[in-house]
């Protein structure tokens, strides 16, 4: 019988992070996600997660599937995506603005705990684990700890900190892409893996300031870029928007 | 008006945290504690270092304390420290059997989250905040997240992954100490600020294994290394045993 091939994800029901557990499911790999509560304005995200575990589950792919909660700590961060009296300003994210949209070393916390988990499940099952990640060419400058060279020197201290780490690995398939290079790939797995990419990114939510019912606002930096990812594969976005574009 | 100094500490209501909250208080800084809660079969460590900031209270010094509860994660970590089927070993550190006890990537989750919080409070008051880390001479080979290259590499890594990052540096006093050097610097912050020495460290829990009135064994590789501190220093450790050395 083979190995079952394992991976941990960080799942944030966005559509790098979805894009990246089609990924893994069309490599074979059992996926475990991880997803965190950080006092995000935007956790609504976290629901429509939650539907789109269920269709994959219903097509037979089974995610394990964990909630962390740093609510009470992170929610008290100073950045625009947690505090209440913080407006999430609109407009591109190369403009100057969105530095406030940054949360003080959330990467690195997100990527600790993942980094812990798969070790742990890589000592247990005695077999590699690989962290998936979806570190892509068009993350921004305005985010320090989304770039490769955060994880590079993130992965050393892990290395250094850690017995057994050759057993867990980085692995970021979509280091060279850019985000319609990402949803081109969404669709070849979920062709591959006869489910419907329609359905699925209906449910991934980007914007960082939806309404109550989980719509989009199509203004914030989130949605821009994302607007654009599709219009440049040529097909409309699934999601729903509160206001016209 | 004075700057208030800011520093953040990990509070585990071990013999170092406790030791370095001292010197902290002593040094005339605000102390930010956050503690942990992974899943450790010890946490009744908790119950007391909240006597320990009562009493510090109840004498004029307000540490602002919080929670931080990981236990859903991290209690099913792979460590003799979580796991009910695997037993905490008996013995010296410098035996291997000690590596059961090791919690994966434990001390970057939390130096992760520590960070975040610090440079979080850096940025609202627009002044340094220190992150004190008890981290010292004797800390184990068997542990090497305890080791000042692991902190060295985590430290770039948080800085290469944050804006304002000089606003949140590290402050290690006792990397060059060993155990007894940390209690003899304990009872120097004591006198100086008038606390009582043995009121407090009857309060500090360093046992891996203690009883359910939080009584510690005497026998763990914890146990041995504290007790061989006080020995040096000649004092009696004022925190109960349940088994007679």
């Amino acid at each position: 019988m083979p190995e079952i091939k394992r991976c941990v994800l960080s799942l944030s029901g966005g559509m790098d992070s979805t894009s990246l557990c089609l990924h893994m499911l069309n490599g074979g790999y059992q996926v475990y996600g991880l997803s965190f509560q950080y006092g995000q304005k935007h956790a609504i995200e976290l629901e429509r997660l939650r539907e789109n575990l269920s269709y994959l589950k219903s097509k037979g792919f089974n995610v394990y599937h964990q909630l962390i909660d740093l609510s009470s700590t992170m929610g008290a961060f100073d950045s625009a995506l947690t505090k209440q009296h913080i407006d999430v300003p609109e407009g591109h994210y190369a403009e100057d603005n969105m530095r406030s949209t940054v949360v003080p070393n959330r990467n690195a916390i997100f990527a600790s705990i993942i980094y812990g988990y798969a070790l742990s499940l890589a000592q247990e099952f005695e077999q590699e684990v690989k962290l998936g990640l979806g570190v892509h060419a068009g993350d921004h400058a305005i985010y320090p700890d989304c770039r490769p060279e955060f994880y590079d020197a993130i992965d050393k201290a892990f290395k250094l900190g850690n017995w057994n780490s050759e057993l867990a690995n980085y692995y970021l398939p979509y280091l060279s892409m850019n985000k319609a290079d990402i949803l081109q790939d969404a669709i070849k797995s979920t062709g591959d893996l006869s489910l419907d990419f329609t359905t699925i990114f209906r449910n991934t939510l980007t914007c960082y300031k939806p309404n109550s019912q989980g719509q989009s606002c199509g203004r914030c930096g989130s949605c821009n870029e994302r607007l654009e990812a599709f219009e440049i594969i040529g097909k409309t976005d699934p999601a729903p928007y509160f206001v016209q574009n």
